[in-house]
């Protein structure tokens, strides 16, 4: 395979598309979460590959959100895993939540490389890998409904990143608070949760950890209102209307 | 693996994923493709997954300037063949282009593999891939100068689908017409081209071979008519436009 070259404008794009690809030679991502990335790649081009004030409105909710919760879980596929494990291990300390690998396309040996990776990166506890804690989620078929007993089963509160709709809907139906991180706004998957902070997972993940030790102090009755006051819908129509502007912008001086 | 899940409401595009998941497999694809298809499925996703009128506007203009083009090449990649080589076959039979396989990650072994599925989609000659046959375009590092001397090296107009910024901007400097499918309006390869076509490359190829054919017969005056005519960037212009203007009323019925 070629190098990236380094003269080329895209070479950042590239290098993070290199972790995907390293990812998947390591046996952590699927074939199709490489083509997932790529959806995510393209919707962070037109959010301007930052993390607007808008997702920084959703970070502080989910972090009151998991704050909150009595059983938070932090449901991990091999996407995550392979671009920011560290960053996800370091929010699960902040926000005392359990992680549980979860996959669209399920493999057990997926699911222990996913493990690995996360107990290498620092976590102390990793669910969803050994079949004898498997239960069922219900509403969903195949063998996406799988879930640890530990984990999600018994949740309250479930973030997910990078997830597909069905889940997410099937989640949200059973009654836990989603929280999900998803590049498009339009997806099911940010419509059905929550609270749905629209950014790329590798900066999401940082800036949701520094949330939870900024309000880690924080009583009850405040986190309340912090989540009470939050307009999910509303949001996800604003960062629509930026994307918009945006890229109106991008068509007058095109 | 588990199968795509019937009542999935994303199963046709999760369908088209499987073809190139597939072409993987078959070594067609790169990793790095697989990644770039979900950047197109993003775009495809917020043009509403149809081919626009102002695309099938540029398509007219595109199958003019095969026509007129003296040596007409159609630059082939892992993605295009995995996704469309019998229309692009057609095409090419439409068009009079030759076909020339040219990779951005290149692999000898990739190359020959593109060349047989295209020769099985029923190509009669294929080019790029016999290392007898290599030279160079100027203006562009590594690997990915490689091109054909009896195809775009002579080439006077190359059509180029799922195509690198780098390499587009060294084909246009050096000169020769640039016919360009890209889903994204933004990118440098879609503002180098002459001619841009905002489309899935799936559906854009059956629609450039049957305009090829209704104007076979076309004199060159009015085909020179038809390309004198088309203004790309104020195209493009439009095609952002549209894009912003689907996000609005997306973001009203959020």
């Amino acid at each position: 395979m070629d190098h990236i070259p380094k003269n080329h404008p895209r070479a950042e794009s590239l290098r993070i598309r290199q972790r995907l690809v390293d990812g998947y030679d390591d046996g952590l991502v699927a074939r199709e979460g490489l083509i997932a990335h790529g959806r995510g790649e393209a919707f962070d081009y037109i959010l301007g590959e930052r993390t607007t004030r808008l997702a920084q409105r959703s970070i502080k909710a989910a972090a009151a959100a998991l704050l909150l919760a009595r059983n938070p879980v932090i449901s991990v596929n091999g996407n995550l895993a392979a671009l920011c494990a560290r960053q996800t291990v370091r929010l699960a300390a902040a926000s005392h939540s359990s992680l549980e690998v979860n996959l669209f396309y399920d493999s057990p040996a997926r699911r222990r490389k996913i493990a690995s990776k996360l107990e290498s990166a620092g976590a102390k506890r990793v669910l969803g890998h050994r079949r004898a804690d498997q239960t069922e989620l219900p509403g969903l078929g195949s063998q996406r409904r799988i879930v640890d007993k530990r984990g999600i089963a018994m949740a309250d509160a479930v973030l997910v990143a990078l997830e597909d709709g069905d889940r997410t809907q099937a989640l949200a139906k059973d009654g836990r608070r989603v929280i999900a991180i998803d590049l498009n706004p339009l997806s099911r998957t940010a419509r059905t949760a929550d609270i749905t902070i629209v950014d790329n997972a590798v900066r999401a993940m940082v800036r949701l950890a520094a949330q939870c030790i900024e309000l880690a102090g924080k009583k009850e009755s405040g986190l309340r209102r912090i989540t009470d006051s939050y307009d999910n819908a509303a949001t996800l129509g604003s960062h629509i209307e930026e994307i918009a502007k945006y890229l109106e912008r991008a068509a007058r001086n095109a």
